[in-house]
């Protein structure tokens, strides 16, 4: 394997490698600390000013008010599919409303009714999860808890088009784990919007949840203290010890998207380039290749395709490694392929991998 | 401030420099994979190696039967405040008992209350926290849930001789964050040990849970997933992404344990030479200097004192850092100095802050 493969695997995913240089660095030694990074206080000055970048970062790129709370949580969009209904269904005076698209969704669905009653507003199983719905079109009980959905399906690759909200009247939850911060979009529009950092933002290990601080007065008391989306809204995501290293690295990132990259509409040019390169690539290859998503709702993010048969799959993944490119297995519940595209992974990165595919086709389909 | 600080700090603590070249490396590639350790799928056999040498590590360490599973959690000690009584109370025939002994198991006692009904069968607070009962002559009902105490409080620098538990009927769980892997002790006398990694382990984001197999039968069932012990444990940790960075550095910590200080035994000799070395300086300024717990119970972590003044105490951090010492300020609770002396925190530092001590003594004093 060459030094430096491409990662288009779907979570962890690729960081950018001006970060992966100052995370290198300050493994050892911070600048101006003399301490390695992973020594560092949770309760430093230093620690303090990383969150408060971060913070800022991902409000500056979102466009956020003051009315939104940032806090940087343990436990991914798992423990979140918990605390959500824990948090706010007490006192709501309906069921929250859950869209299952796909496998997340639908694990999001099944953890909800392990906490509180729920309805299914949409459930796009029968299309075999290739399909999404109109938001706008849902028939959405007013007074209903929330709305949850996903809004890109990182295992089948359905991702919706995120202006297309409306105006649901329910408080809108989003798990934007693997788009976010990939393109601008109506962040006003939720609630609640949460992502876990291994796809577009940081390592493993932490999630950013944006939360509407009016939505807090709705928490019941009583609940322990580390569920309480209060506790890190007061305790500004430091009331145990956070993931130090890992909230550094997605700051790190923020940086890099703000300043480096130039902020949304930027990422979004980049990404919008990239998807369309590779499934231009995909869709030339014919009958050869069969792309999960139905086209309206293919992702950006994530290219979820299979060459039809097992054996020209995993040879084409080893064709790929010869050019250095990686993660290309497909998610365990569907198999086949997936070309993960987060931001940090290259146009040049994408032009390798469409070169690599019109090759393998050439010689094997 | 001098390339590379002496870290005293509670928590995150120093790591070994060993691990800290080897971590530095992993960001950009690791061995034989070209790939950032960042980057790197929690689905990859690279990784699945990773977490079978870490668990190996500590079950050769602790000398543990396969009676025990070993998992690597999210959400440190004060999630699993929360998620022990919610595993382990609802089959039990009575209450679970807690220990109070100082900051951190009265917020474990304080947390569970949220869940369960519990008794707590010693409360220290009347002592200021400066003594710890004999776990072996508490009055602990044999039906209990479990008993639950914290080996090591961290905050207050008060330490149970882990060979002192005696044979409790109830299972017995004990947080051992800030003193697991210090020293051998009697593992199998335990039903769970838990200990998050920023002390004696690895970079805070990831929290070793350690539960006998036989335990696992008392959890209910409809607990969300990622709540329920059984998830981790029959996922292998993997449920999940799991934190990948903090559980690799995790199993460079262990190794290093294991392989280059030689063990628990070998570790337990440097431990007592360092907190014997400062114990004895502090001992020598006499009245000068206030150390927290009663002299039964002084903690080989963690070592609280003041000068008595606040003035002074801030004299005296300046005056260190000086010598490239940092850390040393006590937890807000109790205020003062703490000189926290975990596995990777080297005699060479400790001789260091017992000169500083005793140069700022003769100044100021």
């Amino acid at each position: 394997m060459k030094f430096n493969a491409l990662n288009f695997s779907g979570g962890p995913g690729a960081l950018p490698e001006t970060v992966l240089a100052q995370t290198r660095d300050a493994i050892v030694a911070l600048p101006d600390t003399g301490m390695s990074v992973l020594g560092m206080s949770h309760r430093s000055e230093w620690f303090r000013s990383v969150l408060e970048e971060a913070e800022m970062n991902i409000r500056h790129l979102l466009g956020l008010s003051s009315d939104y709370a940032i806090t940087f949580l343990q436990g991914g969009s798992s423990l979140l599919f918990a605390t959500i209904p824990m948090n706010f269904t007490a006192r709501a005076a309906a069921a929250p409303e859950y869209v299952t698209s796909g496998y997340w969704s639908a694990k999001a669905t099944a953890e909800a009714a392990k906490v509180t009653k729920r309805n299914i507003v949409w459930d796009g199983k029968i299309t075999g999860y290739r399909q999404l719905p109109d938001l706008r079109t849902l028939d959405v009980a007013p007074s209903a808890a929330y709305l949850h959905y996903v809004s890109n399906e990182t295992v089948e690759g359905l991702q919706f088009d995120p202006c297309d909200v409306g105006d649901i009247a329910a408080p809108l939850i989003a798990d934007m784990s693997s788009d976010f911060l990939s393109k601008p979009f109506r962040s006003d529009a939720y609630s609640m919007i949460y992502a876990h950092a291994q796809k577009n933002l940081g390592p493993a290990g932490v999630t950013v949840a944006v939360i509407r601080r009016s939505l807090l007065d709705r928490i019941p008391d009583g609940l322990p203290a580390i569920l309480d989306f209060r506790t890190h809204v007061l305790h500004s995501s430091n009331y145990n010890t956070p993931p130090v290293f890992a909230i550094y690295v997605l700051m790190l990132v923020t940086r890099w998207l703000r300043f480096d990259i130039g902020g949304l509409h930027a990422m979004q040019r980049i990404n919008e380039e990239k998807s369309k390169r590779l499934y231009a690539t995909l869709d030339a290859l014919g009958d050869a290749v069969t792309i999960h998503a139905d086209p309206r709702w293919r992702s950006q993010m994530n290219v979820s395709f299979t060459f039809g048969d097992k054996r020209l799959d995993q040879a084409f993944i080893a064709a790929a490694r010869d050019h250095s490119i990686v993660g290309l297995e497909g998610h365990r519940s569907v198999g086949g392929l997936r070309a993960s595209l987060y931001n940090a992974v290259t146009e040049e990165a994408v032009e390798s991998l469409c070169l690599a595919l019109n090759e393998f086709a050439v010689q094997h389909v």
